[in-house]
């Protein structure tokens, strides 16, 4: 069979590599590949930019279509040079599921969900990309602040690997993703503040310990894995792109990244010129860009005394913000916020009306959603896609306390 | 494209159907298909029978390498006649993932994750299968006794196709599981007793409430999905099998499923004469299939006063215990027992070592594995498949305690 189904660096062909050049995602300047890079000298994000009449001389739709799932299947756009590099963990197409009663009227809602990545979530995409390039560029000790699934990602990513990792989490973060942290071989730290406090310690440890700091958008290779979010949804969609996107919104890696995706895309003339509506999904409770996008400004402060229980969402500064608010005006799209009580709403409707668990942030898109049909911001005929950004599994549900007794008479007419 | 990663029943096409008929297990009666049938007249599990001449002239390992992942792939193999009664929830091919770190010399270690499917367990296929049968078939209430997972996919399944469910599991469930089936819209008890009890009040109760009971080979279709199991491993080892299949025993139903596949293929040509050593892994706590297995013995009488904390392999009597014994019999496998300690550790070491999470029944077939080369049982060089059967990520991992004060100065040298 020409479809393989176990990634072995070790037997696999190197794939060719098209990367030309880094470029500050601010001022445009030009910096070199191969080597380490942190943010740029205008201390923003750095872009990953390749030959892309190469790339699309050197693979098609056909091909790709014959690969087994997951995101390593596209390898071309991607920056790993050398196939040993690759670090897999059992990656998968993650599937797309219509929730056909839950739908607008004439429309379609389709969850992606994130969920059965490795370790649960969306991060596996940007972190296996960070770990396989730290390894590229023979970095041994990575460090992370993390509200949770990231963490869990780069200690999964990074053990396999042979990386060492340390990081740092709000003292609040679920108990789920902070032990997970540590059971997969990464040393955790629960921390008194928000996820920007475990930031600055990362940033002021960098240089007493040697660690190579690995945060949203602090080193360019998350990004192109997050991009693959949307190489992923368009081949699942035929090369099509839906007619909007809701995605929960934190550091916004995700949203960068499928913006990068899609010009990508219309660069080697696999999609043409329609974009989805690019709709950036945060809580009432920590909403700098929503805040941003209502004020017309090109940067989201940070936003104080930031809270909701959905914690992937409680980024209270971005320092990708303006690249998120760029993608979301030019898609014609639009930032919303949604309250915590209507994330739990909609996470109990999905579940008991589909039978599909969301994560709270997941959960946020739908009640998203439904606020955007109310307002009109979008069409019920639309196609949407929601992202679920992890397994719902991770998170409290309500507990259950009915108990029968087996040595008791059951009286069925009151079951 | 060609492919469809949507599954939508409203527009798919109907696939031939090949059942020609069902028969008792034991006795090799004969039973007419698209009737209801729970137990054969005998009182034990039916299997489906289909035409496979017929089966092998309408469908090439060539057209099924273009379809997307997921068990309904294999719609030839299964029963399901109309396509508008299948259930989807996003299934995916779940990835097989080399341990290379902890195989033995020279030989492949490799885990098939089954967590990644709906409601993270490899419950979803046998239930899924249920399910669309049971539309099929016109049942409106269906009921389950369960240690868990089995649940959370009845439930999440039934609800997404609008069917109403009743479950039992015992009081020590873990909560995680007990949530997700009332939260997706499952009716859940929790029963003072084992999986045997809860059985006990389903099988008493179908008379009174009308349920139709889904337990373990109770039905004829659940073993159909679960057979999935051995059609997509063989795919993915491009129709070939491993040497050995490591597989958590409960119920056993995806050991009596991979049999049956492995049985199918051979009869259309799609793999030889070969097959892996079926081994039956449970718990020192609770192992009436290696009891029975040492002694030579048919069946496997209740095994009394059953504990393990791998729930899932908690199942003290088994309906289809001869075919079990069977399976692992004429492959030329074994049936071996782990104790609590070596699961745990096996569990621990998979973590930190390989950054892969299992669960506790997953992380028994590991340690199985390891006594196994101790033992001599198996080689060194051995292509070994270990099922991990449900995602890591619903049971307790010890917790972590590590505190930093983001007011106070660090010292990074500690760190």
């Amino acid at each position: 069979m020409s479809q393989r189904f176990i990634l072995d660096p070790a037997v696999e062909n190197d794939f060719p590599n098209f990367v030309t050049h880094l470029e500050c995602s601010y001022t445009g300047e030009i910096l070199p590949a191969n080597q380490l890079h942190g943010l740029s000298p205008a201390g923003k994000p750095i872009l990953v930019r390749y030959d892309l009449k190469a790339l699309s001389n050197a693979v098609t739709k056909e091909e790709l279509a014959k690969r087994p799932g997951g995101f390593w299947r596209y390898r071309e756009f991607l920056p790993v040079r050398e196939t040993k590099n690759i670090v897999s963990l059992g990656e998968v197409m993650t599937p797309l599921i219509p929730l056909r009663k839950l739908a607008g009227k004439g429309g379609e809602l389709i969850v992606k969900d994130e969920g059965r990545l490795p370790t649960g979530s969306f991060k596996a995409r940007g972190l296996a990309l960070a770990v396989a390039m730290a390894k590229e560029l023979g970095i041994t000790r990575l460090a992370m602040p993390t509200n949770g699934n990231a963490g869990a990602a780069m200690a999964a990513y990074a053990t396999h690997a042979g990386i060492e990792t340390t990081i740092f989490c709000p003292d609040d973060t679920p108990e789920v993703n902070v032990s997970e942290i540590e059971y997969q071989g990464g040393k955790v730290y629960r921390v008194n503040g928000l996820i920007n406090d475990c930031g600055k310690i990362v940033g002021e440890g960098k240089e007493p310990t040697g660690w190579f700091d690995c945060s949203t958008l602090k080193e360019p290779y998350r990004i192109e894995g997050k991009k693959t979010m949307g190489l992923e949804l368009a081949e699942q969609l035929g090369w099509e792109v839906p007619d909007v996107i809701f995605y929960p919104t934190g550091g916004g890696t995700g949203l960068i990244g499928m913006w990068k995706a899609f010009e990508e895309l219309e660069a080697i003339g696999w999609i043409g010129s329609k974009r989805p509506k690019m709709i950036a999904v945060q809580s009432t409770g920590c909403a700098p860009i929503v805040k941003a996008y209502e004020e017309g400004a090109e940067h989201a402060p940070l936003w104080e005394n930031a809270f909701t229980h959905a914690s992937g969402i409680r980024v209270p500064i971005a320092v990708g913000d303006f690249l998120i608010l760029r993608a979301v005006r030019e898609s014609g799209g639009f930032a919303i916020a949604v309250t915590d009580e209507a994330i739990d709403n909609a996470q109990a409707e999905a579940a008991r009306v589909e039978g599909v668990l969301l994560c709270p942030e997941g959960a946020a898109t739908y009640a998203a959603y439904k606020q955007s049909l109310v307002d009109g911001r979008i069409k019920s005929t639309d196609r949407a896609v929601l992202y679920n950004c992890a397994t719902g599994l991770k998170y409290p549900m309500p507990p259950i306390a009915r108990m029968l007794d087996k040595n008791q008479p059951i009286d069925y007419s009151k079951i």
